[in-house]
């Protein structure tokens, strides 16, 4: 592997899985300009000219009706979080179908997706680009994956990646907790209920397939929608897509460890020493258990210096909402 | 002007304005495939860099900003119609800045917009591509453009043209009733209200440069916001963008004209008779004057038949809420 020093001094790949990379070249060296990847017009023809709807029978008929082969890229949401059932069926099914090397962009994968480290070693997955958390994340720091580099994506990072063209998503698996029958979906009603479906809806623009798989049929219209039927191919009913309850888990909760407390106090210190903590600032923090301690002593402290925010963005969590509750943050 | 015969048997120009044109070829010619047109990144620096933002002080310098030259390509919305302000004054300004064979691609031009047509004598305008009401209409059908051909774009159309790249804005201005220095805008609430902003959503996509005009700044972050600022480079507040209160006139007023109303009477008798009018069915109705006498009348039919719409489309107006509060329409 050949390396180059990016504009911290730091050594880093001039490439990956076949890739040219670009090293990072300060805060404001891209300012944007020129294009982004040029996105995918569906194709489409009238049910009542094909006799033909977007349904399908089976996880089968799917991925045969996408196109799926292998070395295919295919992405996934993780609003359901450890209690996501779709990407484990899809890959199950993949492997039934014998399908090899084939990529995977989660936006995130969690403990309940370990049972993919059998499917990197059998020759079923060859990389994921994505959060990685649990058991999957282990077996892929500790070299699993290799020769195949895996790439954490961000997850804006990852968006940006789409829009770029540096990812290109075969077909997009949508876990949707409500859907009708032309794929218009919508993530906050239904038994499995997880709020935003945000993380697809860049893949529901650039995938060349879009599959919306819901355990939650309603009449069309299905309205409100996050993901509108004009960017879905296919619909597929299930069982179930996973179990809400899980949502909350692990990385959801605030952190006991006393070391990442610590972590967690420390950013907290720093934000508070910069200059730009001071009224009608804005902040981000994820839903993992250091970012929740940070949201917490955040209010703590803002209450104490009597700042309030302009807005906060999230993972929204229980700590977020309480903040807006509390009139910490305006928005 | 050479022809070429459609699909239809009619003979349609083969090009306009320099540019090939694609004749009809059968309503289920093009099922899509292939690509839209690659959506244009904003160019953006923090304004602690900078030390700029992204407010103008007048006309001149967001047109001079914005790299406004003879020629260049401009876009408007027409959610104020009648009451709209911004199109007149823009090109007034570009007029005093000595611009010449502008092209407009607003949404609609109105009765109000008629102070245009000197423009097109004067050289300023070369050409409109959108809907033309009023004496501009009347103006540009008797050939007062000529030799340039005016296009009567449909409001889907437009966005089809925009996302094909058929149509490239140089610089979108966007009347917005309420927006933040950032340029994120919203359409529903401010003294010049005009409901949504969606005929604009395309073009800040697509305009290389793109301004929100507005007379109601509000602190950061303007939430909710139907454009959001990251894709706006200019913002600008000027005293007012229009007159609420000429927005519903002349074309969205049901027609009283005896051979319009008939036309409605027709159409809907029309619809009666297709396999399409049956329980659960959907329909569009713009807001003009024989518009709305349809949506009337579909509204009376519908109660005399006892069916009613899984959905409608607008120009939503005071008719088609009606439907919605009867129980006439789902959604």
């Amino acid at each position: 592997m050949e390396f180059i020093k990016n504009s911290l001094g730091r050594s880093v790949p001039k490439s990956a899985n076949g890739k040219k990379l670009k090293p990072f070249l300060g805060a404001y060296h891209n300012n944007g300009g020129g294009n982004r990847s040029a996105p995918v017009i569906p194709v489409s023809k009238p049910e009542r000219i094909t006799k033909q709807d977007k349904i399908c029978k089976s996880l089968k008929e799917v991925i045969e009706k996408s196109n799926i082969k292998n070395g295919s890229t295919i992405s996934f949401h993780h609003h359901l979080r450890n209690g996501d059932f779709l990407v484990n069926k899809v890959i199950d099914q993949c492997a039934e179908m014998g399908f090899k090397d084939l990529v995977l962009i989660p936006s995130a994968l969690f403990p309940v997706h370990a049972e993919l480290i059998r499917y990197i070693e059998s020759g079923v997955i060859k990389r994921i680009e994505g959060s990685m958390n649990g058991p999957l994340g282990k077996f892929v720091s500790e070299g699993g994956m290799l020769p195949s580099i895996p790439i954490l994506r961000s997850h804006g990072g990852r968006v940006r990646a789409i829009e770029d063209g540096d990812i290109k998503i075969d077909a997009a698996f949508i876990a949707a907790p409500t859907a009708d029958k032309y794929g218009n979906a919508y993530g906050a009603i239904g038994k499995s209920a997880c709020g935003p479906l945000s993380y697809s809806h860049i893949d529901s623009i650039y995938a060349d397939k879009v599959v919306v798989v819901t355990d939650n049929l309603v009449e069309y219209p299905c309205i409100p929608f996050s993901i509108p039927a004009s960017h879905v191919d296919f619909v597929i009913v299930i069982d179930s897509i996973g179990d809400q309850s899980k949502i909350v888990s692990g990385t959801t909760k605030i952190t006991t460890s006393p070391t990442r407390l610590l972590i967690a106090k420390y950013a907290v210190e720093f934000i508070k020493n910069t200059s730009f903590f001071k009224e009608g600032f804005s902040f981000q923090t994820g839903a993992g258990g250091i970012s929740l301690a940070v949201t917490k002593y955040m209010a703590e402290m803002m209450k104490e210096e009597k700042i309030t925010a302009s807005f906060i963005t999230g993972g929204i969590t229980k700590y977020a909402v309480d903040m807006l509750h509390e009139g910490l943050v305006k928005s």
